[in-house]
């Protein structure tokens, strides 16, 4: 059964704090006449430190969309390659032996993909099939690992490595001034990860089955303005409340599946921000404490769009994953309203029943809990 | 075992013909010093109409890459519904069966994509997979096949439906003077198409494997620059070269799968330029008349990106498409240098033995390729 495997994950090393990130708002948009919903909306977003991929001064600059995208490149190539192979060690697979890469990316446009420039570079085979996708935002990670869930389930003897690069800061557009728009100023961070499902091995999460939920008629709710400045990122005031539409999408996937909500051992969500946590800890009826490696993720980088599950799964393996065959959900949300959700079970132990060098730990540590939730 | 039932296709009503493009060419570019060069390789290409979802003069102007990207988006809008009703109907298929839209455009960007809109407007399920691709170009039209492929080999229950919209007229550039811009020019065409792959039943092309082959090093012969302007292909010259490099990765793929290249009953290939086609033939050393369905489709329509497998696969079905197994191949090409190649056999009979109505006729029947390659 296919299997997700550790994921690696990277952040820049510029870092700006919520009390530089409400320092800005104030200096920036002193005459703004709703500055002070606009602070106390970040305030409350939980954020409290975020990495940029250009210091400061340089991201609050618009250099025009194509030096901003050429820098996506640049920067997408100088910091792939690492996450990519420490994601590889971590399911023990060569790059050789994979035969599918899904790259998931909102935040930049090329063509070809950077899937290419990976094949040509990094060893993995010319056979290697190509998945890029740029158009399902903070919902592709969730995405990406279901195509890839989908792709072993077809071809069992197969590797998919999964790669999310997300510079939200290269879309920062100064002349947006809408709330929606300031906030998400103090919202998005940047990150980048790599994970593999494997088609048989490995050990992580054991994925059973998948599925997708289209909340009706919320296109416009989260979306791209397509302009001369780039990719201008519109956020509705009605978007925080989405949980009460998904909730339900949640519970009829995990009803499907014969399980039912209270026995989930774990959650794995997309954290864009602070009230999709508490809504979904309310609407399913499920203990705050479960959100914690979501929460961790928003608190100490902020909405790193498709990468968040994937950074809030990390710690979850570094916290020692969950008894072995725990059940658990994973799900990314984005744009659409989509939800792409996963469900799965925790392997801690390979199917040969050779403990993996990398998840010792079979239960849940919760020092190591604290630990991984220290920033990285 | 997944069937790529028969595509439906429309393109626009404004017409180009090969004799008012190279007008076009000679007015607009009259001192330019490669000028007799331009005008050779338009007519070379064997482009004989296009359309075009706007009225050439219009077409002519750049009116910014937002308004652009709002044309493509109201052009879809109005034109992707019948496409997709028609492919749905050649299937037999609802839209509540449908279980994937995988979206595959390089000719316009939207996030959320084209997909989310579907579902909430035509009678698609929530639950709808949503697959948009918009970075493999021409390559798409096989990818898309065969992620539908691979994903009904997962579910053998499920039904995909793909989507290729292709409005590459409004990616013109009037600044962009090269040699392979203006080639270009005369070279795309716009055009839309659907097709259904069934998990189980339908006729025409029963997949039975596929494979994709990045040629090294090629990167930067098909790429989009992204400026404020929108996307600007960039043509290499050697790309017409390209197929001395994919046929050998054509031929090792029928090979794995117990062929051998003689036995090709049909080829539905990417039309991309006449050079592609002809050393298609040289190559893989197989009769011309081989990819006429590719040839018609060039000729008529032009270069029409991802839709090109679809309109030629379509004409090969309106020709009465091939005896019951025989063998063909599908194959899109595009930025990577990548190659998307599915092997499948024909199945003009459903497997419950009832003959389709849709695909009465067996045997192919010259008249009726003929017909086929008339203008649509």
């Amino acid at each position: 059964m296919p299997t997700l495997c550790r994921p690696a994950i990277a952040v820049p090393d510029h870092v700006i704090t919520r009390e530089q990130t409400l320092d800005l708002a104030r200096e920036r948009h002193a005459g703004h006449p709703q500055l002070g919903l606009v602070l106390r909306l970040i305030a409350n977003t939980g954020v409290r430190t975020r990495h940029l991929v250009r210091p400061i001064e340089e991201t609050l600059t618009h250099p025009g969309f194509e030096t901003r995208n050429l820098r996506y490149e640049a920067e997408a190539k100088e910091r792939v390659p690492d996450v990519v192979r420490r994601a590889l060690a971590y399911a023990g697979t060569e790059p050789d032996e994979i035969d599918l890469i899904v790259y998931v990316s909102c935040t930049g446009f090329m063509m070809p993909s950077l899937t290419a420039w990976m094949i040509n570079t990094m060893g993995f085979r010319p056979e290697t099939r190509q998945l890029p996708i740029s158009q399902l935002g903070c919902a592709a990670g969730g995405a990406a690992v279901n195509r890839a869930h989908d792709f072993c389930t077809a071809y069992p003897a197969s590797n998919v490595l999964i790669v999310s690069c997300e510079f939200c800061s290269l879309l920062y557009q100064p002349t947006d001034l809408g709330v929606g728009s300031l906030l998400s100023n103090g919202l998005f961070g940047d990150a980048l990860s790599a994970a593999v499902v494997r088609g048989s091995g490995g050990t992580g999460l054991r994925l059973e089955r998948n599925g997708s939920h289209l909340v009706p008629d919320t296109e416009a709710w989260i979306s791209y303005a397509v302009r001369e400045t780039g990719f201008h990122f519109q956020l509705d005031k009605r978007v925080p409340g989405t949980m009460s539409m998904l909730a339900p999408a949640l519970r009829e996937l995990i009803g499907r599946h014969g399980w039912e909500v209270p026995s989930l051992d774990f959650l794995i969500v997309h954290a864009g921000g602070p009230r999709i946590l508490d809504d979904l800890c309310h609407y399913l009826e499920l203990d705050e404490n479960l959100f914690r490696f979501s929460r961790a993720t928003l608190t100490e980088r902020g909405n790193i769009a498709s990468s968040v599950v994937f950074d809030s799964l990390d710690r979850f393996f570094a916290a020692g994953g969950a008894p072995q065959d725990a059940c658990g959900l994973l799900a990314g949300f984005g744009p659409g309203i989509t939800a792409e959700m996963a469900l799965g079970r925790w392997a801690g132990v390979p199917p040969s029943g050779v403990p993996h060098p990398a998840v010792g730990e079979a239960a849940v540590s919760e020092a190591a809990v604290s630990e991984a939730a220290a920033p990285g």
